[in-house]
């Protein structure tokens, strides 16, 4: 079955990943059928939602039946290109970008931080979590052309020249941990986690929606 | 005029602390008004969806003249509690909670880190950030009856017995960072940041809704 992906929408689209996480821990268990009760137990989102998203899908689900583990499986493993390797570099290794490179993305996923950059003497050079450090000052010689993403954890001050200088060398995509808004052409994408941003929300919502 | 904050849409809610904070910085530079066209270009918001959004905060923009800085200002500091503190604490101070710590989130929040918890010995009774550690085993002894809010950032395998311990301790919300799915009574919120997730989601836009 084609399924034309432009048609997902954006919200199912981002629980595509967390999808295709649990699906393989129920496929590694043994089970060949899953209800989206189960699946909504398991991902913590309503089954209507489950229901609703993989439609889009062209999984229907059965009445006490369920769901193929095997079709959504392999569906999922399709449209997320697990078989497709990402490269991507991390800029900037202080806390928080060490914490992710000791985060073993392999595992799960189909993407690969192949190298970092940070501007401290005493990191380039070194290798945290496999992966090896590079001199912040010498990106443009040294940015592999097949690397299309990058992380940035850096002071935000020098967050969007960082970013214009990604984007010179071909990045594609831009995960950013700064508390910059970066200005980037139509065709970069950028995802913006501000932490201070994701703890304030969180209390909006303690006080406001206190039951979902 | 009064604002049924239950009717103002999660989605339209979680942009809020972002408005407040760039709100922040006009009003900081001088400027009385502000056009959705500028905040749009600033929070990185279409202005569409900016125009929706303040609508439900009762701020209608006037054609050619835009919104009422102090209004809006004043608007979200009520609306976001900007004058109520909100104590929040940290578990585990690993390269993730190390980076939480050094984040000061008082600067532009109503939300502190008051205390932290880790097992490691060497870093128990330490200070980060101004920070203090305690003794995770001493949990039920020493978090304090005022803080509600809890930062994970532990390994996932203790992740949901650390969970219940917060929650019978009075912790209304949780920020999960840990890749495992919290089971919690309906009253408790969870909010979810699985890095892992983060990236792959960044993967899957960049190939399939190249320009948005």
């Amino acid at each position: 079955m084609y399924i034309d992906q432009s048609k997902i929408p954006q919200a199912t689209a981002k629980r595509l990943p967390l999808y295709y996480r649990f699906l393989k821990n129920i496929h590694a268990s043994g089970k060949q059928r899953v209800s989206s009760k189960e699946l909504s137990e398991a991902v913590k989102v309503d089954s209507a939602t489950i229901r609703r998203d993989f439609s889009y899908f062209g999984a229907l689900g059965k009445k006490g039946y369920g769901y193929n583990v095997n079709y959504l499986l392999s569906f999922f493993r399709k449209t997320l290109d697990q078989d497709e390797l990402t490269k991507v570099t991390l800029i900037g290794v202080g806390n928080l970008g060490t914490a992710f490179l000791h985060y073993n993305f392999i595992k799960n996923n189909n993407t690969q931080i192949t190298l970092a950059y940070d501007i401290d003497k005493d990191k380039v050079g070194k290798v945290v979590g496999d992966v090896p450090i590079f001199n912040l000052d010498e990106l443009e010689e040294s940015l592999p052309e097949d690397v299309t993403a990058a992380i940035l954890t850096v002071p935000s001050q020098v967050a969007q020249s960082i970013t214009d200088r990604l984007i010179s060398k071909g990045i594609k995509g831009i995960l950013n941990f700064t508390p910059a808004r970066l200005t980037v052409p139509e065709h970069i994408r950028v995802h913006h986690i501000d932490l201070a941003v994701e703890l304030q929300s969180l209390v909006y919502f303690m006080k406001h929606y206190p039951i979902e």
